[in-house]
Order: structure tokens, then C-alpha cells, then sequence
């Protein structure tokens, strides 16, 4: 036996973060990860190439075991399919994030996946290589390949992807002291139905607006300038057209703003929503929204977290 | 005589860099200053409220001598309704920009105006507040408020600006080392056409690529990574559209980026185009756009500047 067999593992546990997706102004290119909630996802090593579920816990019931119609599953094919590691993986995954939430669930059971699956190859890959395979993972719930869930729960903190086939990922500092507020409200929104309520075009003066304010945000986020985050953390693009789905938006964006918040706006297809503040703002930005939600009739889960974690990671089975 | 009085000035002048806008991937949001050319302007104390215009001087013939028509003409007069300092401004106009070449020469001429008549003011503004004056300026020619030429020429390197009505202003750092090539095919492009051409809507799926690319350039910019620079310094959506008023084009921007450029543009409303390139690769870069011209029966001008300034100050009159 050589000291390589040896260290083998036959079994592997990751955790992946939640994430909220778009930020405003990055539609489908900007998250950040949301660490006080995620999936786990087991992988095992099996003798024969392929992929099976074995099955799942957490808060999400019914998941597909066909793995060509579950995100980890499909995450998994395509790591088998590119690397053909000469074994086959089974996983079992542990969801902890509500499905149809927007806080990134699929995306992050899928990560979860290709990060345990990845500590049991002879030759690990990079995270950029598995954010390609989560990707495929991904796209079996959402109907589209998109990383901005993907990214942040994979790499952690606020992060950009630039590109699809060839993904450039940039992990942006957020200045410190700056708390994210998500609020939950009790209600399922399909990914695919809110991508599908979307105008096929941009008016010009609002493409250039949303530039401008994706601009502000990342050069404030750059240098430190809160002034500049709260001037552009406005979404003139797609909020307009999601927030019909979500009872009580209007209301709940206006009690965050008029107690502090830097921004307000809808976590990736929603229906949680999510605010920025600084840390003495936080908690009446949170009550604040929950009251607005429970005007509207919304019970509500919420969470205020600092925007900075370490992405999936490996973790005790 | 107070000391106040006794340091009036009755007269000065400044100059105001050349600029390019949009850079790929900033439409009507950014711009950089190119302080090889600029424009100058004089402007001197009167003692009737109001502006006129006593001529010009250099590469631009007839300059409207209505104030009204005259861009640094209208920032004047903005900026007299504004004030009201008790006293009229007399410009004259030394122009070093070619009219209709996509470096800003409207805007360069406007910010000299307000520079200038800003050292005769009791109290000086802040370039801030002088950038709203140069805006109405600028207007007069371009049709519609914009300020990718006005703020780079005022604050001088990379600039960003976010917003119209309220604007604010962002200096984004350029890596050491990249240097801008321009080239300037002998035509005129009116910048009223070169707007009216454009689609009044954006695909939603050029749409998120600019965006990538807008938030990829400036984060590569912030964190000197030239690969990301260069992976997203792609304009997909206004450069298509106006590329065909441009002859060669197609080879220019070929020619630059096989000799090394890390992209390659329209500079702002065109004909001039430009790439920016390492230090080391700048002349070659140069040579081949402006043979690729040649080639397509341009005769060019060119320059190649490092992107740093100070922007408009004053000057010796």
C-alpha cells in the first residue's frame, strides 16, 4: 500500500453556504454568501462510475433522486463526465435552506457536492474547475446556467463572475462594520417562473442608470465610501418587474430605508428579501421589515449576518 | 482696499484635457482625460452681468459667438444664474480638440470656462459643483445631458460618474504600466448622429454581459489584474451599433488587439478609436491601427498617453 492509497478518503462532508443573488445591481453576476444557513451534501465513493442518491434530510422533502434532476446530482454527472475519476459517487444531502426561498439553495447543494466530491480525488481540483460543475448542477432547478448563486456559496463573500464559459470570479471587499438583513417571508417563488415574468429587453436610459449605479457600488465597496453604496444600491431594472410577487414589498423596502439601511431589495428570484446597514442599524432595519411583512399577512424567518465566510468548506460527516 | 479685493483676479485662464468616453464598457458613465490635447479658455471679469464671447483661437473655425450656442458660452451662463456673482464673464476660446473626433472637445471647452471664471469668483466652488455648470455646457452640442467627457476632463485620469441630477464622482485607479493609444481618422462624427443611430432598448442578454464586463473592468482596475482588464474590456452592445459609421474599424481594432492591446474601442462618440496596451506594447499597437487605417484610406493623428492628470487647471494666459 502506498502512502498515496493510504490517504484516500471513501467519504466526504461539505458545507454551502446560502446566498443572495443579484444585489440590486448584479443581476445574474453578483452575490454574497450567507453563512448562518446552508446545505450539506455526503458524497461517498462507489465502485461503479455514475452517480446515485442516496437520500436526504433538512428542510426540503421530496428531492429527485434521479441525479440527472437534482442539483447535486447533475453537479456530480458532470464532474464524473469531465474527470472520470474511475469511481462513482453516491451522495446524500442535508438541505438547510427553504426551496423556491431565493437564498440559493440549489446552488448551494449543488457546491456542497462538487466540494465533498472533490476531497476524494487523487488530484483535487481548483474552485474555479468545480464552479463549472456546480454550474450544470444548478441549471437543472433554475433553467438557465447562472453563477451568481453559485459563486459566492462556492468562494464566499460578496463576489462578481464575469463570463460563462471561461468564468472569471473577483471576491469583493465589503466594508467593514456592514451587516446584511435577509428576511424570509412564508411563501414559495419557482426561480424559473420569476426568470420568466421578465421583459426580453432593457430601455436604454435604464441600462445606463443600472450601469452607473454597478459602477458606484463596486468603487464604494472598493474604497471604503458608504455614501456611494447608499447612492447606488437602487435596481431600476429587474425589481420593478419581481417585486408584484412579493406581498408587502413596497413596505418593507420603505421601513428598511427610513430606518438606516444603505439598500433594500429582493435576495436573487425572492421572495426573501434583504437590506444592508451598518452593525448599530441592524436589528430596527430587521424589525422594521418583519413588521412590514406581517402587515402585508407574511409571517417571516430572518437572520443579520457579516458579509465574510470562507465559501463551502469540508466539515465533520 | 481689503486684502480680499486686492487679490481678485480680473482675469484667467485654463485649460481642460482631451477626454475618451464610454471605454467599452461605460456608456455615457465613464470616460479618461488625455492631457496631451485639450482646449483653453480665458475668461475675463465684465462689469455688466451675463456672457459673451470674444472670439477663439486654434484647430476649430466658427465657433458660435451666441453664448446660448456655445458650449462654454451656456456653462457660463449656468453658472451666472446660478451665482450670480455680480459681474459677467468674456470668454475666449483656444481650441485644441478637432470638432467631432470622439475626444471631448465640447466638453474640454466648457470645463476651461468654468475653471477659469471659477478664479474669479469671491468664493470658489468646488469642482463638484462646477461640473453641473460644464454639464449644461457640454449640452448644447451633444443634444443630452451627459458627463463621461465633463468629469474626466474636470478631475482628470478614469472617471466614473453615477448620477445627473445629484452626480457623484469616482477617480478609479489605472494599473502602472498600461498606457492609452489613440488614433484619429481624419472625419467628422457629429455626436448628436452617433447617438441617434442607437437602439432605444438593450437585449437582456447584453444586458448582464456588459454588466459583467463594466464590474470586471473596474474591479480588475481596483486590484491592478490586467487579465481581468483584458477579459472584459468588450463593449457588447453600443459599439456594434456605431462601429459602422467608422471605415476600418473591424481591421483597426483587429490589428490592436493582435499586437498586444488589452482592448480596443470607439473612443466615446467616434471616429477616433482607442486601445490601451502595457507600456512595452504601446508603439506596435499604435503602428498597426494606424496602418489598418491607412489601409481603409484614413489618414490618422495619434497619441499615446499615460492615463494620470490632475484634469482642467489653470494656466498661464
Amino acid at each position: 500500500m502506498t502512502a498515496q492509497s493510504s490517504s484516500k478518503l471513501h467519504k466526504a462532508t461539505a458545507f454551502a453556504p446560502a446566498s443572495a443573488a443579484n444585489v440590486a445591481i448584479g443581476f445574474d453576476i453578483l452575490g454574497f454568501s450567507v453563512d448562518v444557513l446552508g446545505d450539506k451534501c455526503t458524497v461517498t465513493r462507489t465502485d461503479k462510475p455514475g452517480v446515485t442518491i442516496s437520500g436526504s434530510s433538512g428542510v426540503v422533502k421530496d428531492i429527485p433522486r434521479d441525479p440527472e434532476k437534482n442539483t447535486a446530482g447533475r453537479a456530480l454527472l458532470a464532474m464524473q463526465e469531465s474527470i472520470k475519476p474511475g469511481f462513482g459517487f453516491d451522495a446524500f444531502i442535508e438541505k438547510g435552506i427553504p426551496l423556491g426561498s431565493g437564498l440559493g439553495g440549489s446552488a448551494a447543494s449543488a457546491v456542497a457536492a462538487v466540494v465533498a466530491a472533490n476531497a476524494l480525488l487523487d488530484k483535487p481540483l481548483t474552485k474555479l474547475e468545480l464552479l463549472k460543475f456546480a454550474m450544470q448542477g444548478e441549471a437543472v432547478s433554475s433553467g438557465s446556467l447562472h453563477v451568481d448563486n453559485i459563486s459566492p456559496s462556492l468562494f464566499g463573500g460578496l463576489v462578481l463572475t464575469v463570463g460563462i464559459d471561461n468564468p472569471r470570479v473577483k471576491q469583493i471587499p465589503v466594508p467593514n462594520g456592514i451587516r446584511a438583513i435577509l428576511v424570509h417571508p412564508h411563501l414559495f417563488l419557482s426561480t424559473k417562473a420569476a426568470r420568466g415574468i421578465l421583459k426580453p429587453d432593457v430601455k436604454m436610459s435604464d441600462f445606463i442608470w443600472q450601469t452607473a449605479n454597478l459602477g458606484g457600488f463596486i468603487s464604494g465597496c472598493y474604497t471604503n465610501d458608504l455614501d456611494m453604496i447608499r447612492a447606488s444600491f437602487e435596481d431600476v431594472v429587474i425589481e420593478k418587474q419581481r417585486s408584484q410577487l412579493i406581498p408587502g414589498f413596497d413596505a418593507v423596502r420603505a421601513a428598511a430605508m427610513a430606518n438606516g439601511a444603505l439598500g433594500c431589495t429582493i435576495s436573487g428570484a425572492g421572495p426573501t428579501m434583504f437590506a444592508w446597514s451598518l452593525d448599530a442599524d441592524a436589528v430596527k432595519v430587521r424589525d422594521a421589515m418583519v413588521a412590514a411583512f406581517q402587515a402585508a399577512g407574511k409571517e417571516t424567518d430572518d437572520w443579520i449576518v457579516a458579509i465574510s465566510s470562507t465559501g463551502a468548506c469540508l466539515v465533520p460527516g
